[in-house]
């Protein structure tokens, strides 16, 4: 007490120091607690002015934080670190606030030459520590009272405060991020679309990161090349696909290549930087923070085996907003490169195992057309057609999905229909025409067992049913016939009637189409028939004899 | 000053109230700073004992954190709430330290019935404020020295500490489940096998949760029950697949029907627990947090539409380990809930996707076995002779599943072999065999344009072939033929001859099996025969002879 109590003799405060510093403590953030202690420290030394740097454990640096009075560049000193061989340092090794009284000419201090006029008479460099562990350090200019004692007392008064305020701080801002990459993963756990999930990802990772802007880039498995996907921030006259980056090239070829992490604090002085994403886009990049997009192994289940990890692209993030780059934006752009590459893998994985589907599908039907020379490409053409006339009655993806897929399986029952019939080039008996037929009957038999293909059924049984009840197999009568029945009916019968048979040659598709006008409400759906000839006048429905001169 | 001093004119501590203060707030945790602080107290107002309440803002509670000297039930007392209506909150709310002596006779406040018998002469609440904000109330029992001002000057001096250091303890501990859930999403995110999803996720919810148990239950499609499916923690004697909960019946129920979270603190006093789930696994349920698992709306990419919300299970908490659940656990199990429906969906969609094309090429190979009645269900059985070889052989499980698909497809080029030849009852001419040995070679023309089908193109192209090159259509010899072409040789041979033929009746197995290991070799893989040898004897390859006995 005695020493303390000496100090405040000549108490500079209105008020007691022990009560006005629980004042100051109690202050609700770290920037009004800085604010209230700097202030404190003012009265109590008549200081003219005085800069705060705080003491940050993951990079064992004080970084400038808070001022007060005139500090010349306060902005530019922001967030900037103390130099460890100066006066700041020292202080805090000693654990005593050291007063340096100014001699005229002298040199200063290595971590006081950005301050450099600031002081005319003094320097109090104040530690603030917490149990030996610094909290920070206080610069106190041109000091009127600078007693020691109370100053002693008082920085260790605030320590704990501070050094908790930094820790809270650091702490909300990481469960904040980690809130924000937990609705960040939900979001792109959600989607099995390719695009949807890059554009979220590179606008998520910017927010996340706080980056100016956020590039993907993807392999090209053919070349090799790293091809710009999707950048943010960017002008949108500029078409970023355009921009490939050779195998190897720039820091995203060395990210890619070795599968680690790079952090350029300044592209300028690193040889790697490839100027040409720049040139494309017209926007500076100073800083990048780059992460290899890495797939992980993906369990498949049911036999499957697994899908193993590879890169499959990197990620880079351009510019931090405030401050720079650190490891924790290293890890969290890291977490969501991993979880975004491997959804990415799953969406191809379920986009591939569909493919698959359609194409076999295809590959049959096509085998089956090509039993016939005259049939040839037909299941393609009244897929094809079907799914714009689907597309022109603006019915939803879904049912467009079955309609491509259920109408290019139409004819799967001719595998039943012996050759005789199938392909005899004359006329059929009536006898070989009740067994021809047979073939959408045997076709619905044949995919009826596939339990997940009850809604296609419908494209192969029912396209040779007619509205007046004149059609076959089963002679359904209008409402009796399936959206999807009609649908696929009008495809083939405008793909049959312009395409060239052994007994004639293709029709006129006007002629057809007028053909068809006359006898929709009666053997047509009439809705399908006015989308199907607004289909052809836009291009999306062309016959035989079209695609042949588009060819030829 | 003043007060504080003739406070502090007999003082009871060791050294200055002002530097013990300092040192007590250094303590690096809020446990370690409430011992510092507590123990402070007690010299300053040589008390017998006392017990500190820290305020929670997230319930607006005081609850019991830690105690000096003898308190009574003190583990029982740690974390229960302070009662509103006595000493503790009337000493926060006046902003006062209160001393209540006791009278012979005179009855407790509300708030200290519990502490009963732990004072004779005087009880002493103190409330810690910082900045009006309460940080904690002490009670101190039995003061020798209650004087009030230094007490009032401590207790604000140490509750800016106190309120940062709960403030901190709370967001490191939300940082850190976050950051949990963010590795389990990563975790859950990256597997499409579903059992291994579903174990994941239970485990990770019990530890995120700290709950004794979890169990997940998955809605039944058909019957509308809530099945248990999985449960940690239970005894591995019994098996929980048994435990049907009927629809809207249990808590379970009620999650499942009104989509919300449901917390039961003790179940015994909830008419809905459904008690037959514990009397199954013989474990005393408690406390309940249930959610449902709602998959999100996923939209499939490439026209193929979106596949919409829907409530598929729930997920429930039981018992947890330390105090009880709270809205953050609620909000933890239904993040991890949703993204663990949503990856479920994901993986059934995936699944679904393969099986549509398994189930469709097997519907197709059975139409084309159909054609000749000697040949039905030919390439199913192909196939899982195919896939049982591959199994004895210990051949990873991607080759199996590309075994068990191109297999099933082996003989899809006969849809190009005219029906005269194909089911022609007779021998066939020279002329006609010759076209007949091209089947193979056709249906790689068919599959041959599937990309993705490459691996499984030999199973069609060389299951005729033969080690010494007597086989067809090439005439390949040796390591020419691929493992699974030699695979599917095997494969079809063995089920040709174990087979009924318009011209002799079906083969013994060991005579069949004889021949080929004396032509193992010479015309097939000694493995692979060795391999189906092996597989028949465990019932694996079970012939068409066999199948029908069992159909019998």
């Amino acid at each position: 007490m005695e020493t303390l109590e000496q100090g405040l003799k000549n108490n500079p405060l209105t008020g007691s120091l022990f009560e006005r510093a629980n004042q100051a403590a109690a202050s609700a953030d770290l920037d009004s607690l800085l604010d209230s202690t700097l202030h404190l420290f003012k009265e109590l030394c008549r200081a003219k002015s005085g800069i705060f740097f705080s003491y940050q454990a993951s990079d064992d640096h004080l970084h400038c934080r808070a001022s007060f009075g005139e500090v010349p560049e306060q902005d530019r000193l922001r967030g900037q670190p103390l130099p460890h061989n100066g006066l700041g340092w020292q202080a805090v090794e000693q654990k005593q606030p050291i007063l340096f009284t100014l001699q005229p000419g002298e040199a200063w201090q290595a971590d006081l030459n950005a301050l450099q006029g600031l002081a005319q008479v003094n320097v109090l460099a104040v530690p603030f520590l917490s149990a030996d562990t610094p909290a920070g350090v206080l610069f106190l200019f041109d000091c009127q009272s600078p007693d020691l004692e109370p100053v002693r007392w008082l920085s260790a008064r605030m320590a704990s405060d501070i050094h908790r305020a930094v820790r809270l701080e650091d702490a909300e801002r990481l469960a904040g991020r980690m809130q924000a990459m937990v609705s960040i993963f939900e979001q792109i756990g959600s989607t099995l679309d390719r695009d949807q999930l890059l554009h979220m990802m590179i606008e998520s990772a910017r927010q996340v990161i706080n980056a100016e802007a956020c590039s993907l880039f993807l392999v090209d498995p053919e070349t090799g090349e790293n091809v710009l996907h999707l950048a943010s921030n960017l002008d949108r006259g500029i078409s970023v696909e355009q921009v490939r980056v050779p195998p190897g090239k720039g820091i995203i070829g060395s990210v890619v290549d070795s599968g680690e992490n790079v952090l350029v604090p300044d592209v300028t002085q690193d040889e790697r930087h490839y100027r040409n994403v720049d040139m494309a886009s017209g926007f500076t990049t100073r800083a990048i923070l780059a992460v290899p997009l890495r797939s992980r192994t993906v369990p498949l289940g049911e036999g499957r085996g697994v899908i193993s990890t590879r890169v499959i692209g990197g990620f880079e993030a351009i510019n931090k907003s405030r401050g720079t780059f650190d490891d924790q934006d290293a890890g969290l752009l890291n977490m969501l490169a991993n979880q975004a590459a491997t959804v990415l893998q799953i969406a191809e994985l379920y986009g591939d195992a569909n493919q698959l589907f359609i194409d076999v599908v295809r590959a049959l039907a096509e085998a089956i057309d090509a039993k016939d020379p005259y049939t040839e490409g037909h299941s393609q053409r009244v897929s094809d057609f079907a799914v714009a006339i689907a597309h022109e009655m603006a019915l939803p993806d879904e049912f467009i999905h079955r309609v491509r897929i259920g109408s290019l399986m139409h004819d799967v029952g001719k595998i039943g229909i012996p050759d005789g019939i199938l392909v005899k080039p004359g006329k059929l008996t009536p006898a070989e025409y009740g067994v021809m037929k047979q073939h959408p009957a045997i076709g619905a038999r044949i995919m009826g067992l596939v339990r997940k293909l009850q809604a296609e059924v419908p494209a192969i049984s029912e396209h040779h049913e007619r509205l007046d009840g004149s059609g076959y197999p089963n002679g359904l009568v209008g409402d009796a016939i399936s959206p999807m029945g009609r649908i696929v009916a009008a495809a083939d019968v405008f793909d049959a009637m312009t395409s060239h048979r052994p007994y004639r040659s293709a029709m006129p598709v006007d002629e057809v189409l007028e053909h068809m006008h006359k006898e929709s409400g009666k053997l047509f759906d009439k809705n399908c028939v006015h989308a199907l000839a607004r289909a052809h006048v836009q291009g999306l429905a062309l016959t035989q004899p079209e695609r042949e001169a588009w060819v030829d």
